[in-house]
């Protein structure tokens, strides 16, 4: 009995028009990042789980995808391994035991390690961009998988905020490309730092930014309690609340923030750190000013909105400077795209004091978004341009040698493989949107003469087989 | 103490010219395919072992990498499960109560599965291609990797010789176009069944083919000696052996076959298959002489000599019709290119009777004749085309307008990211092949001109900021 197929929950297979859906918003990406002077790397799939473990979190680690030794992987392993006290196995000791390696999980911490392990090779500041599927044993869900692509661009081993302007820069020409207006939401860690600083609860930073980071879902009074539930005090959430509800142009946040980090809010603190973020912050907003990118204005000079977020944080702790978040306006997905400065990355393989900044594309996102908004271009190359009918052997014998012309200047050509009625022949065309058919028989043979009807129009001209520069330009 | 970072044996990291380089022969592929109508999917890198154990024999399966489930992958595993006899422990079953996907280890049984899951969306006949990676728990060393690239073409739903062709003829442009000399072997399956039936020996064709295609490794009496180990008789190897030392043009060469099919040979027995087989290839070389393709004269028309290789068995068995194998001929390293036909490759997951041809490209194998016979076009793109030096904020000021309008222009531009001395800067260029560098100072900002200077040919020129179509000429 044959099995019915299938392929594992979270995973999924990509048909022609989806394949060339997704090649669309790739070499839309990959183009950019190249204009940038970023190019491309590949790391392997299967990366030993020394590299992984422990960079993602508890939960992170938990998510990892193992893979078991080859050969014979439970012959090094004896019967004690199996049981703790009372029967019961030690899962996790025991997979250690028997995996060694393990499934991409993103291509941040591949990318630290590919820097770290090719540094003598690699000239700094190192602009590369990789674009390569990852996976997650998450609970799959609607757009939730557990194997899907990842587009990342980063620049490790400078400083200088041209790379954060530039990584926004980015943003928005790939979203103008695409034709998605976008918000890019900008916040800098280093202004969380001074928050927790100025409300006398530094050891509070991931704290307070948690409960921050929710404040467009919850509201200002729930994140206030969440505050407090997570130890801060009456008096250092009344020091935090004036900056949840700030208003005005960026310039007028920043000056109203870089007073209350100076010393200027109810405890009277000051934070240098905070002081600095704001300098970035400021820096940065200039640049891209200059640049011509507005700040806060949606559509001028581009398809994005640029503006500060003091509440925008994401999960990962390892940024240390600017942190970005893309939103697309017309459709409600939650991020399509962030990423930040991180000053460390590499520090973890050996490699420290190496500062890099990069953002992440999630293409399935964007690919949900390009669909709900109706917005791929019609002409993706799906199908080929012009279909040979084939009648008998003589009028095969007759298009090869035409097919292999044509081909060879690059248009897509199909042969139909055999004798077959026309009927047949124009229902491929048609399944196959194939917009030019050519059918030849005795009189075109005879005359040297290559039929063809533009599928669309119903337009039929009889070009001399010669003619190719007449033929291509019918085609074209 | 941090970690020294390594990937797992087998793998590889691609460096920025590395991935240029595979990248261009995977667009030359590709690109190729799609002018034959071939369009791309792609199939998750995840399978379920039920699809892939047993499609590969034992020593696949061995080779297949299995991945641990997620959760408590012990979690329903008893001690039992843990120890046959004399406590030892029963690794096979194990793993398979612990695992229940696999990484894909080809492109064709990922391939059959989609087209049965998938049948009633699919337009018969189906032309796919298909490029990712495989895995395969293969002892690494030179030329064998654990993740390597297959570029698989194949058209399913159609038995017409026509495909095969198309086929050979794509085999030709591709190496045509990447510059390497190559010879195409052709043999038919049926040939070979027809082989073993004329010796009196029907059940004998795997041993018979796997002699054989030892020929030119071990010569005609090494051969000669396997057949008789592998069980045959002298009388049978004696209707054999002519066929091994066949000469002649291909239509010499089918001319004998028919002759010894039709019962002209040494125990005058006369086979079906045989005769099928060689109608087949004669119409295949006819078809092919057709279509401009030489059979058996290197250079003719292409870049590829096609001959008739009666010796020539490929190890898989699910092929019925033709066998193709393609080598190098300036470069030793074994097939590059191979594939044929199979009649029932979907009905292992219960789609019978859809008849298949197709081929795969051994990415890795062309990466490396390419690199032995330095035949890589130098122009690959690795680098940006401009770099902009930056002296001071005010410059920065200055060019960043600049290079937002010339990336907007497909032209790949760097801004160097902080204020450094010229020597680093030039440096920077020379390290990462830039072509050309702009160096403005007060001077230029004061005229609006823009500075550029080519640097192999030292040519230097100064342009109005406006006069963009001038700077693309001087760049291009």
């Amino acid at each position: 009995m044959a099995q019915k197929p299938s392929i594992p929950k979270g995973t999924r297979d990509f048909s022609q028009k989806e394949t060339a859906e997704r090649n669309y918003i790739f070499n839309t990406i990959s183009g950019v990042f190249r204009t940038f002077g970023y190019r491309q790397i590949e790391t392997p799939a299967i990366e030993n789980l020394s590299t992984l473990l422990g960079k993602y979190g508890d939960e992170g680690d938990k998510l990892l995808f193992r893979i078991l030794n080859s050969g014979d992987a439970f012959s090094g392993v004896g019967i004690e391994n199996f049981r703790e006290e009372g029967d019961t196995y030690n899962s996790k000791a025991l997979s250690l035991k028997v995996c060694e390696k393990g499934l991409r999980y993103d291509l941040t911490v591949p990318f630290a390690r590919f820097v770290v392990q090719h540094q003598n090779e690699i000239s700094f500041p190192f602009k590369r961009y990789q674009i390569q599927p990852v996976w997650r044993a998450d609970r799959p869900q609607k757009g939730r998988y557990r194997e899907f692509y990842q587009c990342d661009v980063d620049v490790i081993g400078s400083k200088s905020l041209v790379n954060e302007l530039e990584l926004v820069q980015i943003v928005d020409r790939v979203f103008s490309l695409l034709g998605i207006k976008v918000t890019v939401k900008i916040n800098n860690r280093k202004i969380l730092t001074g928050l927790s600083e100025i409300c006398g609860f530094p050891d509070k930073v991931v704290d307070i930014t948690v409960a921050i980071d929710k404040i467009d879902k919850v509201g200002l009074d729930a994140v206030k309690e969440e505050m407090l539930e997570r130890g801060l005090s009456d008096r250092a959430v009344a020091v935090i609340e004036p900056v949840l509800t700030l208003s005005g142009t960026t310039e007028e946040k920043i000056a109203k923030m870089r007073a209350l980090m100076d010393g200027g809010g109810a405890m009277g603190l000051r934070s240098e750190a905070g002081l600095r973020g704001l300098d970035e912050t400021e820096e940065l907003f200039g640049l891209l000013r200059e640049a011509g990118l507005p700040s806060g204005l949606a559509g001028e000079g581009g398809a994005s909105a640029v503006e500060l977020d003091l509440s925008l944080a994401r999960g990962l702790n390892y940024y240390t400077g600017a942190i970005f978040e893309v939103k697309a306006d017309d459709f409600p997905i939650g991020s399509i795209c962030g990423g930040g400065r991180y000053d460390n990355l590499t520090g973890i393989f050996g490699l420290p004091d190496v500062s890099g900044v990069g953002i992440s594309f999630g293409a399935d996102r964007i690919y949900d978004v390009l669909k709900g908004l109706d917005k791929f271009p019609g002409n993706l190359d799906e199908g080929s341009t012009l279909l040979f009918a084939v009648m008998g052997r003589e009028e095969l014998r007759y298009v090869l040698p035409l097919a292999r012309i044509l081909r060879e200047r690059g248009i897509s050509v199909e042969v139909y493989p055999e004798p077959s009625k026309l009927k047949k022949q124009f229902d491929y065309a048609d399944r196959k949107h194939i917009p030019f058919i050519s059918i030849n028989g005795s009189e075109e043979i005879a005359s040297g003469s290559l039929n063809i009807k533009n599928l669309s129009s119903g337009e039929q001209i009889s070009f001399p087989v010669g003619d190719i520069a007449g033929i291509l330009g019918f085609l074209s």
